[in-house]
């Protein structure tokens, strides 16, 4: 049923596919979508064919593919590529179970836990409780879910009819996934308060203790408040200590959205920028991102054993969970999932490929390459840092020669440019009236060499641009 | 950074795991996790070491590994293997991209839309839309946080706060992410309503249509009905054009759940197990079920296009989506995560391996299996069907002997033997005061000889029991 064989030319379309994931070979060649629909085999068959001819569909697949591990490729909080973890894919599909219950998944089950204590180990977690979830979006509902839950255990029962508005605090950098999961969690997005943030794009302890003064004054119940380390533009960590101090003053939550900062802690060099981690209730890490795993391999550590099963468990599970050991080993009740997909094995794969050195090795390379991109964007007087690097993103603009030209618009052309002619990937953002690329350092295929290549087509792509559009101005 | 002769010995490792999926080996060998925790390599190492070492690792895992893929497994309401989708597999995880942008993944989005018309238009839909979502309980999820929005605009703003009390509704048998889901809305479990079942574990439409007059009677608001095709125990499918016509009289949100029992969509000889799925407003399909992909492969259907994005879109996602095309082609907006996994590619895969005849033989061989099964409990005097079968599920139970001895312990004893000795794996349940077997025909690799095989070993087992304990009744 299974042959070796079969695999062949598919794995000599990945070797080939990966070989051409260099500068040699564009990232990508974008197409719009009527274009890109005409040159796919979109149409699904009546008949079927062999294996054997299924290379014309995944040679298709793989020569439109953006690759993702090009040591170009900067456009998102992840990148590279993981021989280890390929491996543990492959694993997990060909032995293809769910992670709700020990008695189909009794390896995965093993290593899911151990992974979660050596996690919260790193996090400073005395006796670790946890789940691989299906995102770091996941695992920030989850967490307030949680904390929803401790708040008001007749919830889950009753709903939100007649209890007290709930208020959850993060700062305005946070992820998007907050807004969504006050939205889901029936809290509304109107009693998710924004905490600005200072210059760097922290969470200003003392305006989240105003505004906590401000619901209580309106008869409200704060609940919850998330610490970001890691923001999603600016890399910036918040004051984990500092918020930690205020939500054990007020009873709150603090729930710290690791999602992509947490993976610093594998470094004893760089994990000072956690500091206060431990004094979380619950913690995001996505193993997708910084340690260069597939997606998905996102994690939700909890501090307190128990509170995820109370807030997960429901009626009607006794088809499928049988449990009456006195070791609660079925991970499937202590989730919002029923089946879940295995993520733990390839992490497991790939630690044993990298060990502890190996992942130290590995953030300090990040933070060493982040250091010499800022450099090279501080060497350029038509490039200016808009805000300071704090960890592996670099936010930066293309600065016109001539004040009458708009540097949002140069900036975005310069960026398209290099998306078009496949050079480079690095994807922008605002922060306040300014366009940014923003440079994510988080691809374990590049190297000075590229960050050099990268800032001289930049520097070429804005000469080239300001002299055909001198008087360019929006 | 790729080399395909890296992957040759797990490729051996995983010919022989396969080779030995079949009846002369067993299915598992349960320990429980103390003893199996002593035979993995669970403690993560502080140095790596090379891949070709990990073979050590990956053989751990393999020998303790569950084998769903195993002719025996009738355990859960998936297993089986397909050699298409797992190179879909392979080549998703080696192009590792994010679902959330047309940028990062034009061929996947464009993969994911076209089987999304592909599965809506056998629905009936005629302009469908949705998305593939991680599970059939996200989906669950998903659809009634789209029929809470319909309800009520408002409340992703403002929350539940001021919101009346809002009754969903769902049959007795149907799956528990409902009450997931309304514990997670903010609903609370008691506002979702349980519709007692005819004796088949249908839907009983006149209880419906009661219990929306008593919730209107005491002042609450009716949103949400589901009706299940294919239920989890008994494999039922509710009446689905009857439901539809209340919930079009009472304005209420139709959604089915066919997470089971959607992909009898693909059999023209079996389809109509699904009439009246065409007037539903959304759908959910598992395709890691009767279709067998690995998990997790699940699709949310929903008749209505832009209801998905009138839910979900939030604020604060200006620095991943830069849609200015005038066809929406992100398809992160429209869902509730961020990045997610691609899982539409295997599907596309296997799709061109199987076709639509071979969706619809591998239907219909599974009915005759069903059917094949029925035959051999019915000629058995020990053996009682407890339910009548409608499709793939066959809920029965093993008979004492004698009166004083007790069918459920029984049948719970022969069922832990089976799984014991590693001959199948086969879950039970609970129907009414019943402890029974629910054997599921689902796996690709399952012959008529593995059921004469099955059920000769649950006679041998069950004579034995009895012959040895001949006095006990608990």
């Amino acid at each position: 049923m299974f042959n070796a064989a079969d695999y062949s030319d598919l794995l000599h379309q990945l070797e080939t596919f990966f070989a051409q994931s260099t500068p040699s070979h564009p990232v990508s060649q974008p197409l719009d979508p009527a274009q890109l629909r005409d040159r796919l085999p979109l149409n699904l068959p009546a008949e079927g064919k062999p294996l054997a001819d299924l290379k014309i569909e995944t040679a298709a697949y793989l020569h439109h593919a953006v690759k993702t591990a090009h040591p170009s490729y900067f456009n998102q909080l992840w990148g590279g590529v993981n021989g280890a973890c390929l491996m543990g894919e492959l694993l997990t599909s060909a032995t293809n179970t769910s992670m709700y219950t020990y008695e189909v998944a009794p390896v995965a089950t093993l290593i899911e836990q151990a992974l979660i204590t050596k996690l919260g180990e790193l996090i400073g977690f005395t006796h670790p409780d946890g789940q691989f979830t299906t995102g770091g979006s996941n695992g920030n509902l989850m967490a307030m879910a949680i904390a929803r839950h401790r708040a008001m255990p007749t919830l889950k029962q009753d709903g939100m009819l007649n209890a007290p508005p709930l208020i959850a605090f993060v700062s305005a950098d946070s992820h998007y996934s907050f807004a969504k999961a006050a939205h889901l969690l029936g809290l509304g997005t109107n009693q998710l308060w924004a905490v600005p943030t200072d210059a760097q794009g922290k969470l200003n302890v003392a305006e989240l203790e105003s505004l906590i003064t401000k619901a209580h004054s309106l008869g409200a119940q704060p609940f919850f408040v998330a610490g970001t380390a890691g923001t999603t533009v600016r890399g910036a960590y918040d004051p984990l200590t500092e918020i930690a101090a205020v939500a054990q003053r007020e009873g709150l939550w603090f729930h710290v959205d690791g999602a992509w900062g947490a993976s610093v802690l594998l470094s004893p060099k760089h994990r000072e920028l956690m500091r206060g981690v431990e004094l979380a209730d619950s913690v995001v890490w996505d193993a997708h991102k910084m340690m260069g795993m597939t997606l998905m391999c996102s994690v939700l550590l909890v501090k307190q054993r128990g509170q995820l099963l109370n807030t997960f468990s429901t009626q009607g599970t006794d088809y499928i969970f049988h449990a009456d050991e006195s070791e609660p080993v079925d991970l499937g009740p202590s989730t919002m999932h029923c089946g879940r997909r295995v993520d733990a094995v390839k992490l497991w794969l790939a630690w044993h490929h990298l060990g502890d050195r190996g992942w130290a090795a590995l953030i300090n390379h990040y933070f060493e390459l982040a250091a010499y991109a800022e450099c090279l964007i501080r060497n350029q007087p038509y490039l200016e840092l808009v805000t300071p690097r704090e960890s592996l993103n670099l936010c930066f603009r293309v600065l016109p020669q001539s004040p009458d030209q708009d540097a949002n618009q140069l900036t975005l052309r310069v960026r398209q440019v290099l998306l078009q002619k496949g050079l480079a990937m690095v994807n922008y953002a605002r922060i306040g009236k300014h366009i940014i690329f923003r440079l994510v350092i988080c691809n374990n295929q590049t190297q000075c060499t590229d960050l050099d290549r990268l800032f001289e087509q930049i520097g070429a792509i804005a000469h080239h641009l300001q002299a055909e559009f001198p008087q360019e101005k929006t």
